[in-house]
């Protein structure tokens, strides 16, 4: 058998990027640059005032207080994205908005709040030193300056800071294009009618949330029938355009299990069994001419997502060059179970708050992984090593989150609100991270 | 002056969840249910086989073991999907793949591993008890039985139970629709040349990237002139379809501050000084006969990313009847700083691991809020309370992340990894999440 690690490393080992492209700035957000951007100007682009007020000589104000205001003439206003290019004449002054350049010969900002405001004659009660209030040009960015660099994803803060330069374009690795297979004779798609010894599909709906919440996306979520010529024809047809395929179902010891009968040999694809549980079957290769990732997962829906979470999340990353890590919580288990010995076990948990504020876990739903209900109300797989065939009540555990923390927090908050308002005080020995504000109640 | 808390809590008062819509299932995904929701259906629909082997009575099969297997003749295969409605004959069996309805008759099921595979007669070379691996139907959820209660969130573990249970549509709380809109006539649209005076606006990309990053979207990104008349058009055309308006700039202290200048007084907006530094100016109100939700943030691109973390990130997620609440994860400060009396701050910085294996902080980029450079290359807010003056190196503080996680965590194991492996081992007492599993580098 191989270990998880192991399989983990043989899947990354074989996949590289995608193409790079480049893009409209609104079109790369949750995108990685594939080279190191420059600013092409100074930010600021000139000097501007950082305050609504008044543009001064430092030293013609020099002593004003609010006991001996000074009185000085206006020369005018300067709003913002004003382009006329002032001066500042001897002992006048301009009134300035923020953002909008310092006239020539200014070296200074006093606050609206530091005058009464005036707009012909203003009365300046507070000394300034040089600099006061002014954002130079080039305090932030100097042209030429690197403002990110090859391999940054492009979240929010770095879409402002491309922005601000200016820069419309930019290089990265395109989205990530996921096609989405269930396979299985008796899978029928949500919302038509089931006959007898058939189910819904729920793994390829599964799929696709997994995908997009993962910020990828899929280009087609659909099924294969357990027909190996059938399988082979619409393969071939998604290998021609997909960056990833994810297939579920029909790689077990079945004698229908027709998609592992036709990829056996096929590219690099290669059937392991995985010491994890659930998961163990798990396919993976490179196929067609474009040497496309394949994953062949298991059929179970538990299966299905702990195999997405542990083994196709960081490839989808390493496709889209995006730098992941699988982020776990320590919890300390409420009752404990078995776990089968020498396989790693994903074991789905409900996440609670023990009294001292930290994180604890209790088993979620049932032990087989077609068990769909206990999966819904889960908050998170609680990852046990292969050697260990108990796990103990009051032993800590790491437990892989499924649903954000910001969710998990916010239900704890709303339990603990009925004794106690519990999110504040708890500190962070618990090893925790700390829910603040409630959104929603 | 006004908490924070305070302008949060009177914030949220006002907002309501939007329209309840009802969704194919495709398209719910990350929206939350309204309704509960019972399965229509028992799950498992129908008795079916956990593995692939033989339908058997228990009985029939009682003492067979390697030594001494017993022979059995093979009535045929029944598939996943086949719906014939099969018998077991006396002392017969079928050979069945995994999910295939169970023959009437039959109580148990030896699994292929446990016979020679055969298809005519088989070699069974184990006993099994009565129901093994043997799926029964309803054992998951019975017909009638909730499976999801209204506030639940649609995730891809709900997708899958929705899906199994047949449920081809949801009513749920709607998409947000967010319109967002960046003020001041120095501000180009990035792609578009600047004249002297101008720059790039980068609060309004910004904005829809957090928006977006926040599982919401973006109806209309645009500008708004600095001219009340327009103001005022622009925004009543946006009032007749947004849930919710963002505008940035235009609302401190200048003689040109139209936005605040046309929205004072209308509908219930108030603009209110916030004790936190960046993003004191805030204005907030419902205006329109749709009494729309309607944020008014500061010019600054950091004092917008502030404000939005801080408030309209909570009122989305109220919109949309998401549970929500802010989480931090502690870290020791590296090298303190000050923070002003009376504002609670909200200070850009890098997170790094410190030999304990906890989070440590550092400043990241100048004390400007219009400084973007340092924006960028932030992990997060560090949060300093209103009545902390100064940040001493090696205290601890709460860290409002920028970025995911799993992207913080990769970048740390990166940077360790050159002198050790770091990952593993640190323990949990560190109070931070555990990140495992590099999935590129």
């Amino acid at each position: 058998m191989t270990t998880v690690d192991e399989h983990l490393a043989a899947v990354l080992d074989q996949i590289t990027p995608v193409r790079e492209v480049t893009l409209p700035l609104a079109q790369a957000h949750g995108l990685v640059l594939t080279q190191d951007v420059t600013s092409p100007v100074d930010l600021p682009r000139f000097a501007n005032s950082a305050m609504d007020g008044y543009a001064v000589r430092a030293a013609d104000v020099a002593g004003a207080s609010p006991e001996s205001p000074k009185l000085v003439p206006v020369a005018g206003d300067i709003p913002a994205g004003d382009g006329e290019g002032h001066t500042l004449g001897e002992g006048m002054t301009w009134r300035i908005m923020t953002g909008a350049p310092m006239p020539e010969e200014a070296d200074a900002i006093v606050k609206v709040e530091d005058t009464d405001g005036h707009s012909h004659e203003v009365l300046i009660s507070a000394s300034v030193e040089p600099g006061t209030h002014v954002r130079r040009a080039g305090e932030d960015v100097r042209a030429g300056e690197r403002i990110l660099s090859a391999g940054s994803r492009i979240g929010p803060a770095q879409v402002a800071v491309l922005a601000s330069a200016g820069v419309a374009e930019v290089t990265v690795r395109d989205a990530v294009r996921v096609v989405v297979l269930s396979t299985g004779d008796e899978l029928v798609p949500v919302g038509e009618p089931v006959g007898p010894g058939q189910i819904h599909d729920s793994n390829g709906p599964m799929l696709a949330a997994l995908v997009r919440a993962a910020g990828h996306y899929t280009t087609h979520v659909g099924h294969l029938p357990d027909d190996e010529k059938s399988i082979k024809k619409e393969l071939d047809h998604h290998l021609t355009s997909a960056d990833l395929v994810i297939t579920s179902g029909g790689v077990s010891k079945g004698a229908y299990d027709a998609v592992k009968a036709v990829l056996t040999g096929a590219g690099s694809m290669e059937f392991t069994e995985v010491d994890m549980q659930p998961g163990k079957p798990q396919g993976f290769g490179l196929l067609g001419r474009r040497k496309v990732p394949v994953f062949t997962l298991p059929g179970n829906p538990v299966s299905v997502l702990v195999s997405f979470e542990v083994f196709v999340r960081p490839a989808l990353a390493r496709l889209s060059e995006q730098r992941y890590e699988q982020v776990t919580v320590p919890a300390v288990v409420l009752s404990g179970w078995t776990s089968p010995a020498g396989r790693q076990q994903y074991h789905r948990v409900r996440l609670l708050r023990d009294v001292s504020g930290a994180y604890a876990a209790e088993p979620a739903g049932g032990p087989g992984s077609h068990l769909v209900a206990g999966l819904a109300v889960a908050d998170g797989l609680a990852i046990v090593p292969a050697e260990e065939s108990e796990v103990l009540t009051g032993s800590q555990v790491q437990v892989l989150p499924l649903r954000p923390l910001w969710e998990i927090e916010a239900e704890l908050a709303q339990e603990s609100a009925t004794d106690q308002d519990g999110a504040e005080g708890a500190g962070s020995e618990a090893g925790r991270p700390r829910g603040r504000h409630r959104g929603a109640s």
